[in-house]
């Protein structure tokens, strides 16, 4: 790990990836000075993009949300969610049909823009389930879980369909101290009781870092050591950042207290390229 | 695996351990027979108990369904319940205080007659917690899953106490075909997320037959050969029984269809003493 | 967690169990201290008993390393071993053949007291299978890793038979600060790649504390609350004391550091009932 | 599923992906047929790659063993193994200094190509250990797995560094149906001793499919809908080859037999688009 202040580190890329909650903002709003960090990058021709496991809504309204706490600059094409990936995936693999879902109606809203109708596994009837030809797992809200959790499983045992998780992460905090089960929870569970392989996307894997980068090489060429993953969790944007091969820069203003990271550190053996304070320049 | 008909087998034992549904009965009522198994047994004075991973209700409850059904010999004395070990648990170890809960009021009910208090989740305020001396996950009905399971998370990241699952079992029989997740399933998914070691009771774990076993011997001196266990599931019933050393039995009325016995039995490597079609005589 | 003396809380106690190392003795020898204890237990007319995780060699050899250390008073009566467990399951369910083994020519020489043939796996010719009846892991040593982890597994995917793990710990200490692993981590990859059900006997296991307690039994009639356990482990000793329903005292000479029993205490939930610096009176 | 010839199919795609093991040869050499699929492929302009969970040595080797079989345009560019991915890691986040490693000197010899320094961890002092930057496990041959898996686990619980997988693999097969243990298992064994988080890498894992389709792009731009993944493995070729968003066809020539096909589709719920009999034309 190297010492250098947060502005000295972020001014040696070409492009940063910041974590969303945590890094950018918390439960109390933005998180004091990253307002103009943001101005700093573009000050300085410094691209940037928000890489976030979030399934419940599209990047539109993602971007909305930063927007609305005044990060203007951060719209919707800065926006990298793993619900772009699933989405991505029930486009080109499944391709058509009905697809049924687990999460709120904003949700699946989004999925259907790739072309393929959705229902909620609550409107469904397990007598016809013929055309139903994928599920995916989208949010922890917008249903009853006892029911839709018990119909998802017996679905799976009387058909055989690919099952795609669009967020990864087991929690999230909903308030100072207080956490929720995240749908990537919930999955794990249905997972191991149905005992099929589902398909997952958000960091820490690969692919959404790979994902981002084909954002970027879109409008920009950029060697990967010029890109920066910013993140406040060692197991999801650090690990992931490190080796998708990017320098990674942890944060010490969510998951990561300031007097618990070295023993985070030292205990999961994921070592940052970079720990700082906060994401305020 | 011997072969013999089942009337030969049970002959040789003095004490048989049924498992409940899926030897017993099932979604349709009685397993066919069994009532004259039942007979059998007390008119050669082989004394039998149904061992249940069940927490839902108290073991006068539990016989209470038999006695419907029409088995009258299986009274309240006969039943050994995973709620049973549970209660005795809180009883010896938390002594006294107030217990959390995740189930239905007449699960808690039972647990009351240690001489605990109770109070479901739901009704417990996260501000005034110190009264709480440990949590006891009962039964998958009865609250809310969503507000209650994320109460529980949140609970345990607050104070540190001893939480108790009374049935390890991940799903139970609710139609033919058709299953629901049953509250082991729920107590993974949240030990995985709280990080912390919760206790469980119930088939295959050692204890449920030890304490079965306790129970017999308060009556009748037997040794651990003359103990026949009867079940449906290669992974409670079979594997719990071998490795207690007692003798084992797989009838195909339940979890194991008799077109996948051997299948089960060779990806498993839990090898029954004995398979029957079904525990009719 | 109550504060006493630990002269005071095992004064209250008809029987003591121990953890033996990190307890009893360590890489140094004794644990200054404890042979006045075990005077002292004798000098009141506590039994005592060691409850160890170790099936590399008979409960007689076991007995002769804590009297050449000078503890006479610890004879082969007193120990109580997983090895003991697992050579009880062979006798009373596998009965006769040739098990075939994993470990030092001494562990096997006490499961061949058993009654039953044993074959290191090594002398193991793949073509003449049938004879074997049952495999058994018994420790790290006495064999090569490569050859013979290689071969057991190949064994396991040709013939399905009950699989015996004599010792569940997945490391021990062989020096101040230094480990080494332990069968039961070995087993667990094996099982992981054959995905066939072990039979796994050890603590926290509640048998290895039924086992124990029954052998109290024989010589003193006594309720379980006059038992006490003392170890170094939360997640062997304490949490497996904690369920069988004793007492447990959690001592701070081997595994849990007196600067580190809050932060374990607090990360896995195990709540021992006493804490004290050393097992010393 | 489609229903189409081997030739049908691969005719519609710009880039063949290939297993190697149990798809383009087996322990007995060739797959037969196999030869000319590659030609019809080179006739017909369709480009092909080998992708697979390798690194007991350099791509170059790899491409030797295929050329001694017969097939010669199977060149070191065509090789895709999991050992480049890690090699990579290492040369642009580990960048300088000395790696320790697991595995055969040619194995290493290989990572010494990134300029980095080898040590196999046997000939590595635990008392000079500061210039260790990262572990690399390569291989299960080549090492005394006794002492150097334990030294391995002592080594990373007195300094916390990055250990890089090479091959995510658990197995491969030696002979007709005799398989070994490969360096994934013993990494899961390490890992859960260590309780790090290891970097693996190999194919179900995304970044193996992004490293080829990057490789191929720099030949020639084709879309990812254009690419067929062709493997005998549901777990790591399928899997992996549907998360990455290409076709892929299963071959029955390897992990998968055809009278077990149908069942293990339907246990795993991974689905390929094509089945066919083996990769012959």
């Amino acid at each position: 790990m190297i010492s250098a202040t947060f502005r000295e580190i972020i001014s040696q890329y070409e492009v940063v990836f910041f974590d969303s909650y945590g890094v950018l903002r918390d439960h109390d709003g933005l998180v004091p000075g990253v307002d103009k960090t943001i101005d700093y990058l573009q000050e300085n021709d410094i691209d940037f993009y928000v890489l976030t496991n979030d399934a419940s809504r599209g990047p539109k309204e993602l971007a909305n949300k930063f927007q609305s706490l005044g990060l203007e600059s951060i719209t919707r094409s800065k926006i990298i969610s793993s619900g772009m990936l699933a989405r991505q995936y029930l486009k080109y693999k499944v391709k058509e049909g009905t697809v049924t879902y687990i999460g709120t109606e904003s949700s699946a809203h989004y999925i259907e823009t790739a072309g393929l109708k959705t229902l909620p596994i609550k409107d469904l009837s397990l007598k016809q389930i013929d055309h139903i030809k994928a599920m995916v797992l989208l949010d922890d809200e917008g249903y009853d879980w006892y029911h839709d959790i018990n119909k998802a499983i017996n679905l799976l045992r009387m058909r055989n369909m690919p099952v795609i998780v669009a967020n990864t992460d087991l929690t999230y905090p909903v308030s100072r101290g207080k956490i929720a089960l995240a749908v990537g929870a919930l999955s794990e569970m249905i997972e191991n009781i149905v005992r099929k392989t589902f398909i997952r996307f958000g960091k820490p894997d690969a692919q959404m870092f790979h994902f981002a980068y084909e954002h970027v090489l879109k409008t920009r060429m950029v060697d990967k050591d010029k890109i920066l993953m910013i993140g406040d969790t060692l197991k999801t944007d650090i690990i992931g950042g490190n080796k998708f091969g990017i320098d990674t820069l942890l944060v010490l203003t969510g998951n990561t207290p300031p007097d618990k990271a070295r023993l985070f550190i030292e205990a999961s053996g994921i070592i940052p390229d970079y720990i700082c304070e906060s994401a305020a320049i």
